[in-house]
């Protein structure tokens, strides 16, 4: 049998801080048919919370570490701020949303990152997702929007990496629709010149992305989405497409961007 | 036919303020059994926010005039903070509970307010609750927590008053529920003394209230609340309770607190 399809679309922190980009993205997002969850990341908006607030930020190896005055920035910002902005336009746009966290109907269960020499702080790593919930709020033709804060079911909340939530999210609703995972961000698709938007690999398979990580053609930077996304594949998502979210309706039919496939 | 009961609780700000005495209310909370709605104001914490950002606050008679920065912290204080650490506190307790503000699932539809003279800036003035959408998350054992910002459908957010947030969705839900609504506060009840605790008036009908606010033994500061609690009584809701956040059990069956009917 034909499952319906689903779009799980992940929206990137650049789009999210440009007022008028994220404007005319929520526009075709909204105007996209079918069933379709969107999780944003966070933007330069913590950032400069946590500066006005005179927070510190510390990063190790390129990730913020999340000490408690932290993670109440995030959830603030992340699951308050832009999550319920996000509904309020979609809303406008005559499409009913509804903005949840992981902690919401339980639809993202995680637990508190153990490692063995840096203490990241309440981040979480994804252990479950309430796909049956998700389903219903689908059923009932309602788009979500997914701040990427989980819990841990002992009251913690937790701050989660959105590209990792996004493919947890699309593995576990492949067993119930057709999912085509978007990453959408300020780039035209994987490309083997980071400056160069012309330089975009329309397909790339496995063995492709074998290939240029060994010609390290592809940006460092892209590696970790791209594992994130082949995992997705390997558990059952139909489709990744990576590309610009200001071309989301050209991405959806396959007209731009880059799509990663099984074989 | 009997229908099933509902219970419509506002939890105020002095309970919210008090990380002990919250978490003995949602202890209590999560127990209580059968179908329920958490309504919860802000407490000091957006006071907080705003004067460690440096956000001026304006007040008239008052009320908290809501400009853009002001609508902005709410937003991220209410809708994101506040609620999600309910939300999260409560699954710890093993209670399946979400977490929304008026825009989501279009729940709480809002009107800004217009006023001849003052300008009270991003307020709402409820117009509708979308009872569907509420009664089938209810229906599938979810609790709903709900922050009092609503939306006005083109794309705006809206700080809108606790109290009649509560009303509005107790009186939305009669045609579905035999709702109680509980105002669970930092008094016992209804005071003829507001110093004293032990001057609960146990029951308040209409001409009673009437009788009390002649004779000015019905604190000033309670009037909106009591005006708002009898408006949703003449709307359909059964019974309305008010009395101490701590007590919520006993509250609940009518051991406590000032139950106000129609007679």
């Amino acid at each position: 049998m034909q499952q319906e399809s689903l779009y799980v679309i992940k929206i990137g922190g650049n789009i999210i801080d440009d007022a008028q980009r994220l404007d005319a993205f929520l526009q075709s997002y909204a105007h996209l048919p079918g069933k379709k969850i969107l999780i944003h990341g966070g933007g330069k908006l913590a950032t400069k919370l946590a500066a006005d607030l005179q927070v510190p930020q510390q990063m190790v190896d390129g990730r913020r570490i999340t000490d408690a005055e932290t993670l109440k920035i995030v959830t603030m910002v992340y699951a308050g701020f832009i999550n319920k902005n996000i509904v309020a336009t979609l809303q406008k746009q005559q499409l009913n949303a509804i903005g949840l966290c992981g902690a919401d109907g339980n639809v993202v269960f995680a637990t508190k990152r153990v490692h063995p020499t840096i203490d990241y702080g309440f981040v979480g790593d994804v252990q479950q997702v309430n796909d049956i919930f998700l389903k219903s709020l689908l059923d009932q033709d309602i788009a979500v929007v997914l701040a990427p804060i989980t819990h841990n079911g002992e009251g913690l909340l937790l701050n989660t990496n959105a590209d990792t939530v996004a493919q947890e999210i699309a593995t576990a609703m492949a067993k119930h629709y057709t999912v085509n995972l978007v990453y959408s961000f300020e780039k035209a698709g994987v490309l083997t010149d980071v400056n160069d938007d012309n330089s975009v690999i329309p397909v790339l398979t496995r063995s492709l992305y074998q290939q240029y990580k060994n010609e390290e053609k592809i940006f460092a930077g892209m590696i970790p989405k791209l594992d994130n996304a082949f995992a997705a594949i390997d558990k059952g998502v139909d489709k990744v497409i990576i590309g610009k979210a200001e071309e989301l309706e050209k991405l959806t039919t396959g007209q731009t961007g880059t799509i990663l496939t099984h074989e």
